[in-house]
């Protein structure tokens, strides 16, 4: 089964266990035969996931998961469905923070994801036009401009993280996910956590 | 005494206990027999200030603090002036938060602004082109995408005050400090901060 997520930056597939990424503008062909289940949070890569391949199949209306929360996106209740218990944190263009209590999604927030830190710093100053430095010891406060921002940006997250977390387990998934993950003594990486969930889904629809 | 801290955005003007702001290009005539102190962040925007009046005297070079920061701007400076003792947040087009210690700068970080993170919600996205939701509610997990957002945004800012400030007295200064010091028990709001230090630096070298 081929699967694909399709994502604000990159559209991510998976079929037999393995995953991977194009960019929406140079996909590769796929075996015209196989038909591609997909979810997306971005109409103009679905159109060129379409134009790519004759038989795609939206799944996104099947996608439920159980919450009070207005416009869950796609993504996140494919997460969501993987995990039972725990917060779910998707790092990628932006940073979505989700907690599942017995099966029961009770709430998120979201967050910038990394690169949209650092274009928005670009994008106050060129002082502050900098990349984040990833080994930035968050326990000293930072001595110069590039240390200043990555403390910013990396603490913000990991303090967030840690005050949502509590006693729960932490799911990691997303570009950025394995990075963050190493904060967390309480963390498990998984990049194919909305994967998992599509196919939970699926196994019941189809 | 007329006194300007040139920002990113504005041009901050300080004359006899009275503050103001002002837009880069579209600044007010000032009296031409008052020279104006100023300092600046911005060369663009000093370039217009020094259109726009024929005496003006950069006074960056005399803002001193002692600090092993590397790169420490010169508005930081000058607010780190006012201050021997506590956690200067300056929230403007991007928010830096200092520590001074018995007259020392002993480091200090940089988050974006609340406009910045606005617009960088917008850019990820359409469907987070989002106003931020000053009143959110930090206690409880955000149900829809605009609380979201802003929980994601304030939360975060709070939490690394907090983890910044421990027993430490807050001053808050700049275009959102007003805002943020509302959620501290152990905070001053004081918008003339920067042309306190000013003042301080001045009182001794003219």
């Amino acid at each position: 089964m081929l699967l694909c997520d399709i994502g604000n930056t990159f559209l991510h597939f998976y079929h037999n266990g393995k995953i991977w990424k194009e960019k929406p503008y140079s996909l590769t062909k796929k075996r015209s035969d196989i038909p591609i289940y997909y979810i997306s949070v971005n109409e103009r890569f679905e159109r060129c996931l379409l134009a790519s391949h004759p038989y795609c199949i939206n799944v996104g209306g099947h996608i439920e998961v159980e919450s009070g929360y207005a416009g869950l996106g796609v993504d996140r209740k494919a997460a969501c469905r993987a995990i039972d218990d725990g917060v779910i944190i998707d790092a990628g263009s932006a940073m979505t923070i989700d907690v599942m209590d017995s099966g029961i999604h009770i709430g998120g927030y979201i967050m910038p994801g990394l690169e949209a830190y650092r274009k928005m710093y670009a994008e106050i100053s060129p002082v502050l036009d900098r990349s984040i430095e990833m080994a930035v010891n968050l326990a000293n406060l930072p001595q110069n401009t590039t240390d200043a921002i990555s403390f910013g940006v990396l603490k913000s997250v990991v303090l967030m993280i840690k005050n949502t977390s509590r006693t729960k387990k932490l799911y990691f998934t997303g570009g950025d996910g394995k990075f963050f993950a190493r904060f967390f003594e309480n963390a498990i990486y998984d990049n194919t956590l909305v994967f998992k969930g599509m196919q939970k889904v699926l196994q019941k629809h189809i």
